[in-house]
């Protein structure tokens, strides 16, 4: 069924404010959640943080399921986490590193991603292998093939679905090639979540991390990790408390077997239950409608913008997604985000990613980011161009 | 000036619920806290995350400045965190161990923190020497100084007030040991913070951790870390993102010099600002008077317990605070905790501490926690002795 776009709307307070294309960043929560959120906290005023969470207990618990069933997961393979850096970090730096391993990884690879390896990689007297774009801008998968065949290869990581590029990288055949190589595959799926189906089973990886605020639509400070259950055992967490680990002996320890393994004892509740609501809520609009939609609005904003004289568009890829990204001859993409602004159209501005880097005319460092979601319009389209062609007042 | 407690309770919507005598666990948010954390969110639903923040960049960078205020440091000084557990071993585990050093811990050090040690531990060949408890209960600090004198100590770690002994370690004075020995000092003051003034100079130490949730009254899932500015550079995070690292040259990267190296990008802007906000609303208050009526309160519930039939009270120490632990003879501290529930009176049920070990007749291995705050009253005290009192129905 598709999106119902007045209904949608309507349990969208913000679309009354803002034309808001910065669903990349942080989207605009439905009614449903905040109310859930705050609902929690209010609740929590009343007869304290313990017993809400006590009485809601049931609730909490769900989250898991409704995150597990938004990625094909079982619950138990599910951690939540304060945001999808660390969900994806609390697996990553629990991988069992061998000196001189090989760690492949894509052009347009989360820059903070790219930090942890790089610690990592100091660490453990490894080696970060970067993998090319095809023509398309994606990852190129023979490339991996080769690399995959050379050997050596500690983990494979990709980004699903790069910051500014608007592809969505050929993930399933990325998580092919691994399996077939045994070689660990770790997912970040922050961009993709809640604007396109995912299957953990059919993506073939064996980490995702996801997170809550961007389009999934939950609040800020809520994310979630799903490490495969088969690959559990293997991966330590790199650090434990009393949630994730119990006393054995005098002085050892056992880590939970669970992929809870990965979290620390305390969280908000409130923004847990939030991420639940908002899994739930994007569960029942369904992801192929979403995907649908919003990757029909990004083209038609694509395609209007092309034909703003002075406007160009970057995006590559073959799959394209909520993201779209553009320059202004002869104008900064912060004063272009700052005029929308003014406006109150948002947009953000983002570096360039590497694969960008070629093409005439140059591109600038700097692009404009413009990130739509099933809630926004065509007329929210139109209008953000109309604002785009017309000079600064 | 004492506390206006009249004031306190109209700020406190909860006590018109619930006697909450779970303050150790998770305490009543006043009405500025949650109106914060709610009028956030509430803009964040309005105009988006990120841009929500933007328009409250000032306030969120002033949280910084209220936590450090709370314990006499530096904003720089201060990193924010999603829980205590994770602060401290932000810091903890990036201490710069070195195989056979010692850790020294007192006896009610938090299990939570006791298990990352016990990780430490094995990771780096470490070993864990529990100082004894003096003759009231608290650490021993000649058996500290002794051990420190014996050498090779790599950190001294304590819990400020332990979660169910109802005393105050002298850290001040451990702190003194630590720093005449040349040796790291940690602090967990989860429990301490919004109960009584804490001044990380008199308190000497060098890394100190507090919660959110707990005596500051602020929203769950917000924390904070105090690390002095001397040792920040070398304690190298154990994770990595790019808020608290960027990149050097093609593949190095350098890490943030102030504190919020141990930080990660993404976090809950409208938990941090409640944070904030219950930071503020203390040092209204004032440590000094909050310290004054709540061991004053716990101290009139410890005579009161005393006094019922069959009730021992357990706790120790020289300096007392608001936490108070007692027992029932023949009866388990869980249905206590239950029928106390049953009449709208919030306790928690704990397991016994070392220290409490021994005793005639013999303690149980679970006590029921009440612990009080200044917004609690006399009247209050009674009400739950009555309780206690009373057979169940």
């Amino acid at each position: 069924m598709p999106i119902d776009v007045d209904e949608v709307r309507t349990q969208t307070r913000g679309v009354l404010n803002v034309v808001h294309f910065n669903n990349a960043g942080s989207s605009l929560m439905p009614r449903p959640v905040v109310d859930t959120v705050v609902g929690h906290l209010r609740r929590e005023e009343e007869i304290g943080g313990y017993e809400a969470a006590e009485e809601a207990s049931g609730r909490l618990e769900n989250v898991y399921s409704s995150v597990a069933r938004l990625i094909g997961a079982r619950p138990d393979e599910v951690a939540l986490a304060e945001n999808g850096s660390r969900a994806w970090a609390a697996a990553v730096y629990s991988l069992p590193f061998i000196p001189r391993g090989r760690l492949l990884i894509g052009r347009t690879e989360y820059a903070g991603n790219v930090l942890a390896l790089r610690q990592l990689a100091e660490r453990h007297d490894l080696e970060i292998v970067v993998l090319r774009d095809d023509e398309h801008g994606q990852v190129d998968v023979e490339h991996l093939q080769s690399e995959l065949e050379h050997g050596n290869v500690a983990m494979v990581a990709l980004t699903h679905v790069p910051m500014a590029n608007g592809l969505v990288n050929p993930a399933a055949e990325v998580g092919k090639r691994c399996r077939a190589a045994g070689v660990m595959f770790v997912l970040d799926a922050c961009q993709s979540v809640g604007q396109m189906p995912l299957d953990v089973q059919a993506l073939g990886c064996d980490v995702l991390a996801g997170t809550g605020r961007k389009f999934l639509r939950g609040p800020r400070g809520t994310a979630f990790l799903y490490v495969r259950a088969a690959v559990l055992e293997q991966l330590k967490p790199p650090m434990l408390d009393g949630h994730s680990a119990s006393p054995a002996g005098a002085s050892g320890f056992e880590i939970r077997s669970d992929a809870r393994r990965f979290e620390s004892w305390e969280s908000s509740a409130a923004g847990r239950l939030g991420l639940g609501r908002a899994a739930d809520y994007a569960l029942a609009l369904g992801l192929d409608a979403v995907q649908e939609r919003v990757a029909g609005l990004a083209e038609l904003l694509r395609t209007e913008l092309a034909a703003v004289p002075g406007v160009t568009v970057h995006d590559g890829g073959i799959t394209r997604c909520g993201i779209v990204t553009f320059s202004v001859a002869g104008r900064e993409a912060g004063g272009i985000r700052r005029q929308l602004a003014e406006h109150r159209i948002n947009v953000s501005a983002v570096p360039r990613p590497h694969s960008s880097c070629t093409g005439t005319p140059p591109v600038p460092e700097m692009l404009v980011r413009a990130s739509v979601h099933y809630y926004n319009t065509e007329a929210e389209v139109q209008l953000a161009c109309a604002r785009v062609m017309a000079k600064r007042p």
